[in-house]
């Protein structure tokens, strides 16, 4: 297993995270298997201790491994922080514009409000149906911020497709900033109610199981919610 | 710009990673430009050599910089390098299966097909349109991946949505695979020559400028390439 016989144009460090990525699907590990310590993998691999923790590095960076003070490494599990990351570098280096970023959102979450009406749990159409009540009610108060980037992720959950989740999830620092301003431009309770019966039309479809009212009302949803904010950038 | 100040429960190294984005985004750097060494930003931020090496190696595994050997860091282009590894992580440690990814992919790529329709440049609907001829001349050779995988990346970089382009980039391991695969399961003429048809009915749509053609034609061909071949796991 030592990673001398490999092209030499690779660095000790990539073949050192290649050799780990190789043992996870070797081993058939699962999230929150344990990993051997860098000790294990050094000795193994014939390279020393501190390409190992190069490696180890990341590979933690990179999300496929939990690695913690003093505990033993772990598999992680794929949680969208990764893609955000990709994102907001992206955005602040100007190679994508946050439009980009939405229109892969819209392509993305048409996708899991059709998956989540055909594969939804009564409890998960009960979950996103609630959000929805709570977002009408504190619709006075401020912007229910914290709840539409909830409700989304919880349709993306029910669509039982866990990439569709990661994807989502990485949307979320992006929304933190997005939803309250797009909360601002609406200013008359009409608009208010507008945006709350455009999600209550989702929740319903999703509970329906009727995925092409699903995909419309997601569809609508970010013509009039996100594409009126997009057009006053 | 100390990081002493920040919240205790950020890691010393998560905190100087932090301080690299800011800084790429604080002073508006594009890809390619250079960054400060190691030893700057150890000394501005007060932390070790060691914690800022492990940033370093940290953000160029996130593929937020490039680094090499004893070149200056450079702001690094968003490729896809760092979805494929999730998506790779994600099928090993069976997080997700390979439909779905390909329901993932799916959703992206009718969309980058009724995008390149709107946007291409004439140039690239000649490019698109060449390597259909090429996989028509070479289709009683072998499985044309390399045309094929080629063609879904150009016609992602016709959308003009840099974002769209890394995700379909991000796929190409698993198209590596997968395209082969599907061409095995094409044993006479006829198939190949329907799955030439279809990829050609797709280039054509996206030369007329035909959003709604290319997303028929994306859709279909999916339906037809792809779907069978998972019918068939």
């Amino acid at each position: 297993m030592s990673v001398g016989s490999q092209a030499p144009g690779v660095s000790l460090v990539q073949q050192a995270i290649d050799a780990v990525a190789a043992h996870i699907r070797v081993s058939q590990l699962k999230v929150g298997d344990t990993l051997p310590g860098e000790g294990h993998f050094a000795s193994q691999l014939g390279v020393s201790r501190a390409v190992m923790r190069e490696a180890f590095g990341a590979l933690a960076a990179l999300r496929l491994i939990d690695v913690g003070n003093g505990r033993k490494p772990r598999v992680a599990a794929i949680d969208g922080a990764v893609f955000a990351a990709s994102l907001d570098h992206g955005i602040s280096t100007a190679q994508i514009s946050v439009a980009d970023v939405w229109d892969v959102r819209r392509s993305i979450e048409v996708r899991t409000a059709a998956l989540a009406a055909e594969n939804r749990s009564d409890a998960q159409a009960a979950a996103i149906g609630a959000l929805v009540d709570r977002m009408a009610e504190e619709v006075d108060d401020h912007a229910p911020t914290d709840h539409d980037i909830a409700l989304h992720i919880l349709i993306a959950e029910a669509s039982g497709n866990a990439l569709f989740v990661a994807i989502v999830r990485s949307f979320e620092p992006l929304m933190q900033v997005a939803v309250p301003e797009a909360w601002q431009t609406r200013v008359t309770d009409e608009q208010r109610e507008t945006m709350i019966t455009r999600h209550r039309a989702l929740a319903d479809a999703i509970a329906a199981r009727d995925p092409a009212a699903a995909r419309v009302a997601m569809d609508s949803h970010f013509d009039s919610s996100v594409g009126m904010q997009l057009r006053q950038r």
